[in-house]
């Protein structure tokens, strides 16, 4: 009979270790604490660097999971024990799973941006998030103020609940750099004649076809200026003035925008720290889950028989995922296998 | 009959993949231009984050390499050819190696900084690379200068051959900003009395610990000034003056140091175009071998049986080269079991 692996998390990580488990001769136990899986990249438009559209990769994900894979919907787990020689998955669902070994796909969950409360997020109507620009895209194919009027003036700012010991996130998020030059180019793309500033501190571009886009972005005419925000306030027109310091020309600089587009970190979801402690395992300094090392090891945990995949490890993009779930597969088939 | 698969390069990813491939049932005929295995990371001393010894990390890869893997070393794959259902490899000693899948693992190399003329590298004894700067520390634990003794003031250089068109490599190298830090760190441990000082254009420190990293080497006091170095000197004494313009504090800057170390990028190696060209394959932008798509097929190439992985796709790091190689090896699997 074959041996069964309970992944958690059907996101891209937990989707594509599922498909790699299959193929491998496993069963695998699927839980998703939301009603359909694809994760935070569900809510996503297009993907940089190349534009490819999410949901195509969502898609290509679900439909390489074989009827291997029992896909438990609707279903939180809240923690794990091991006994008898199995692990035994407590869910919301009352539902208790049984398996030979348990992969954390966990993912993570965008940085809630009413905490940085001087940005305005929740206060201010044409404050939004990158998300919520993602999904404004999907709809409209063009960013819109509250009001349904186009902007003629839109700000990224880097950094929201990343690199901020303020708010507890001291370390960075990888992919919003990258993310906002993308949105900043399909702003211009859709709306030729709307200004479109990003606010960063190190413009961290650092993958393939990344530096393209940066170039790409300058060519279309974004303008980059290195600054935090240190503020963001509304004028009666319902335009958002922001204020930063300009720290390339030593300045302060005032600006008001029509649209602020926050770009929200990655944190860890709340539901992964009861799983690993239930485990007897630890979150790292940035509260992800805590890996074996970082060479060669990045799948293993403290524990035998429980893995760690994609970002409920630390912020990454589709692709590092992908390879992370697939080496994980691989992991969990040599310890099934006693190697 | 276990089917063969041809792994050509034996630095980090080829170990992995071999070790995969090998737990996966396949005969592997590793390719190694060398005399030994263990690639780039062979010259390297001590590797971030956690500053694990670099031959630890290789001693772990080589060992977990079974007896179905040949080992080909001092031999160059110089083409690879398709015909009767099988890949034909032609190589530098005159064998022919016949697989069933092929995959390239060829790395990177560093970036010859004699190219970047103006920095001085092979004119002025005391500009040494980050590769110079591992090879002393394994040897002497300490930075020296050309005359053996200990320097006072170090300066690192960011993005040599990294985001510079001039040198047509327009992409960032990702993990020397990274090594930079690290190293910076190790001259403050070996030497406290000695100042240090970083050079950069942007502080891509976007992996798991590398924020804490940046934080370290503040504490332990050393200097960052954003500004891209315009050339270097040597005076009298052979020490190296070096010109800069601080982008921050918008002057310039020129300073006198004893030792300055510059960061050379990865380039692709000359070796692994051939290959690509035999195949009918191309590189990328950047000189990379191109892969299918960056989300869900980072490991495939446009020709069926052929498959890539590690920094021959791009920069990257030792735990993503490894999780690329896993992925590889499983992609292969797929491939080999016609699914």
């Amino acid at each position: 009979m074959s041996k069964t692996v309970a992944v958690i998390g059907g996101g891209v990580a937990g989707l594509a270790a599922s498909a790699a488990l299959n193929q491998l001769g496993y069963h695998v136990l699927l839980y998703e604490k939301e009603s359909s899986t694809g994760g935070n990249v569900r809510n996503w438009d297009r993907l940089f660097p190349s534009g490819r559209h999410a949901a195509e990769v969502i898609t290509e994900l679900e439909s390489s999971v074989t009827t291997d894979t029992e896909i438990l919907s609707g279903t939180t787990v809240t923690s794990v024990s091991f006994s008898n020689g199995n692990f035994h998955l407590q869910t919301s669902t009352d539902r208790v799973g049984v398996a030979d070994a348990v992969l954390l796909a966990t993912g993570f969950e965008l940085f809630d941006a009413r905490k940085k409360e001087e940005y305005g997020y929740g206060i201010f109507e044409n404050v939004i998030t990158s998300a919520d620009f993602e999904k404004m895209f999907s709809l409209h194919g063009k960013p819109l103020m509250a009001d349904g009027s186009e902007p003629r003036k839109v700000a990224f700012i880097h950094c929201v609940g990343s690199r901020d010991e303020k708010v507890n996130k001291p370390y960075c998020s990888r992919v919003c750099c990258v993310t906002a030059v993308k949105q900043a180019i399909e702003v211009r793309e859709a709306l030729p004649g709307c200004e479109v500033y990003n606010f960063y501190m190190d413009l961290r571009m650092f993958g393939s076809g990344y530096e393209q886009l940066y170039k790409e972005a300058q060519v279309k005419g974004v303008s980059f200026i290195r600054g935090r925000l240190s503020e963001a306030n509304e004028n009666r027109l319902r335009q958002v003035i922001i204020k930063a310091e300009d720290t390339l020309a030593s300045k302060p600089v005032q600006l008001t925008v029509d649209l602020v587009v926050l770009m929200a970190g990655m944190s860890p979801p709340a539901n992964t720290l009861p799983i690993l402690r239930s485990l007897g395992l630890s979150d790292n300094a940035d509260g992800f889950a805590d890996i074996a090392n970082a060479h060669t090891g990045s799948t293993l945990t403290g524990v035998k028989g429980v893995f760690v995949t994609g970002t409920c490890t630390g912020p990454g993009n589709v692709g590092e995922s992908v390879n992370s779930a697939k080496a994980a597969a691989l992991q969990i088939h040599q310890y099934l296998r006693g190697d």
